[in-house]
């Protein structure tokens, strides 16, 4: 019976019995015998498995090299060698699929980028290993964390008719034929005969849909693939990414940001405490894995500035930046990094944003300017969540729409959501590969996912 | 501070304040005081609040119809009415949205085909609450279980240039102008200028993709969003649905059928746990709903049956069947019924299927005419687990591929899974509006997800 190799580390003892399978990380030869480094992709440790000349097991050393996969049965014994303080004698060993000499991962070291284009197995190295489990953890506190607090997974739709927010960057999605499509007598495309009989994109974000089962379930959390038909070639942006967009009932802005300020501190309390050898490892490699700053986060309050506070800190910062920052203009992620890592020196929920740069649906404030919206800022990186309030009233939404010459045509049961027992209600989003990307310091976003879906590039 | 009603009921005791928010489910005012029932979402226990004649709050109820939303401040008293044990003496209370006489959940008994024209709102519902409810607990238990053993839960891609599983039955996903595409210059549609450089389309299936992080990080399951743009207006079909597709390394096809009977056991065991108010209203209004037969299931060892084995009933059975059952053929949904209904008379694992009916990624077993294939058969509707072990011999899997003529452009890294160090590896996907289905007896899958997506129908 297997166990599975970070399992059988827990249970290492002299003596004992083990059976393991796994992929060969490299291989030696000595005078008196060989040394196997085996792992199966359950933890950062390899396990060293020694092969002594006078055993059967010996003869099949020859037919092992980096990337075969075996299964070894043997003995748990102290090790006289350095890195480990156990390894396991073996016994027998199966050679379950050997590997050419033109195996793509024979030596330690690859760039990211050669990995990249190997990465139906990237994930057998100990950096996308690292990032791979690390990324499962996040995924399980994003769970977590909603659940505990009695938020509903809402599976809201990836095909969607809906073009309200992300307009001329959407992917369309058809049955027709792209080569002959059927037309209208005029010329047009016919999309009644389409499958969905009408024009469908992939969706750009779960909130419209989360805001009505939100108002119906009380508080929900979406955690699903979004998509961006964005031409940007760049270590930021992906265009198919897993979005976390919680949406609350009976909640307004300041619950919003209470909520973000208290799932990143869960999320980089505990995320050190799963992964702790996998955070060992990218730290010593990745300069920019920081578990220090991410547990400095999760034992900070986080301050609270309004937009029209923050403006004036950066105009009065005497501080040459690239853009200017000018009250009216969104913050540009350099003007972010010194709000939160100079003025605040740590992280700062950022609030009340011109209306003119947010979206239709924020709900407008007193002033008539701005609107309750807020961005979490982080060291490093800047903004990591957006959220606001929604606006809840019928008049107010309409209007704005129309201001913004928005169709409104499909969109009535949005507006139904404020026609019927409408009440506050706010939420915000995470791009949970840029969290990823925070925890793991991997600095091109094609890292932290496994198989990376960008402009001109749809390997795998 | 609100207290979430699922959370206020277990708190219940005369004399303790509390607040709340929710919607009106419905509200009557005798002589001496009004009665609403109020619900978040939370859970299945609508509330009582009692305003009183001579209360402040008293105006108000001339502004609440079925469906306003509140927020309430009270004091739980003993309730004398039936039905529950306690209600909300109201002290104050304040109007958070109206709702207008054409409100559509006036009623109680609306028809479900009715509720689906008004989706958005379906959920406050005592049916769609308990059944989005159960949705959340089931996903829940899927990590879980999966959790638990160790598996990584792995983001598959969305959009995939492959097409090998689903030819002719998938979405196309693009960015290139429908109306007038890019040409080459003999006229057919340049799809390097379309994206990703080349035809995209939604998936059908993660498991390809979860075959290669299964050879790298051990045992992973995919759990999210899959497509089929199949032309079926059924009660079974949806374009978009949710699959689990669990992938282990080092597995043959013993150990992937083991997977899936723990994992319905536990998954019937525990919903039920989680869920009983929500089993003891749809027990009580869908006859197809059936905890007993779940809890029976969970409590069974499946038997097994290899396909010749399960041919050989069929056809000594005497019983006349729409399709005569024949070696080599598919089992349809009556005979796979009649297998666990009456000849195992509970769940059964059928194996080794002839292998012209099965895909093409199927170790072919040393007979030659089938492979390890398994369907997991419940009473009531048949198969609800498809897995099989993957094909491990490169040359087996070229040979096949050939014989089906499939294309293996664009295969090559699928194809390296079993040049670098391959191994048995096994798995199995289920739908999970099925699972969902199953559960809570919804006739029609329709009714399972908040946002069905269908043949010409693509609402909100």
């Amino acid at each position: 019976m297997r166990t599975r190799i970070k399992a059988a580390w827990l249970k290492a003892e002299a003596g004992a019995q083990v059976e393991l399978c796994g992929w060969v990380k490299s291989k030696r030869v000595s005078k008196h015998c060989g040394f196997v480094m085996l792992n199966d992709g359950s933890t950062q440790k390899d396990l060293q498995v020694v092969v002594d000349l006078d055993s059967k097991a010996f003869a099949k050393m020859e037919r092992i090299s980096t990337g075969a996969a075996l299964r070894c049965q043997g003995v748990w014994q102290e090790s006289p060698g350095k890195g480990q303080d156990f390894e396991v004698l073996c016994e027998s060993m199966e050679v379950l699929g050997e590997a050419p000499v033109t195996y793509p991962l024979q030596k330690k070291g690859h760039s990211l980028e050669f990995l990249r284009e190997i990465g139906h197995i990237r994930g057998r190295t100990n950096t996308f290993g690292a990032v791979f489990r690390i990324r499962n953890q996040l995924s399980c506190l994003v769970h977590e964390f909603f659940q505990s607090r009695g938020f509903i997974w809402a599976h809201t739709p990836i095909v969607t008719a809906s073009d309200c927010e992300g307009a001329g960057e959407m992917f369309q999605v058809t049955t027709l034929d792209l080569q002959d499509p059927p037309r209208l007598d005029k010329g047009g495309v016919d999309f009644k005969q389409d499958f969905f009989g009408k024009p469908a994109f992939l969706t750009v974000s779960g909130q419209l849909n989360g805001e009505a089962l939100a108002l119906s379930m009380g508080d929900i959390y979406t955690f699903g693939p979004t998509f961006r038909a964005e031409n940007s070639n760049t270590t930021r942006h992906l265009a198919e990414f897993w979005m976390v967009e919680p949406e609350m009932a009976f909640a307004d802005l300041k619950d919003d940001a209470k909520l973000a300020e208290s799932f990143l501190r869960f999320v980089f309390q505990n995320i050190l405490e799963r992964c702790p050898e996998e955070f060992a490892f990218l730290a010593k490699f990745y300069p920019e894995c920081d578990p220090s700053g991410l547990l400095k986060i999760a034992e900070t309050s986080f301050q609270w500035l309004s937009y029209t506070d923050a403006m004036k800190e950066l105009t009065s910062a005497g501080r040459s930046f690239q853009f200017a920052p000018e009250w009216g203009h969104d913050l540009q992620t350099e003007h972010e990094k010194f709000l939160t890592e100079e003025v605040c020196k740590g992280p700062v929920i950022v609030t009340d944003y011109p209306k003119g740069i947010k979206a239709f649906y924020m709900r407008e404030n007193d002033d008539e300017k701005t609107v309750a919206a807020m961005d979490v800022l982080v060291p490093r990186i800047g903004e990591i969540i957006g959220g606001s309030q929604r606006e809840d009233r019928l008049d107010r939404l309409e209007a704005r729409m129309k201001e913004l010459s928005l169709p409104t045509e499909g969109m009535s049961w949005y507006l139904d959501l404020r026609r019927y027992g409408g009440c506050p209600h706010a939420g915000f989003g995470l791009g949970f590969e840029r969290l990823v990307q925070y925890c793991t310091g991997m600095a091109n976003i094609r890292d932290v996912i496994p198989f990376p879906r960008v402009p001109q590039g749809i390997l795998f």
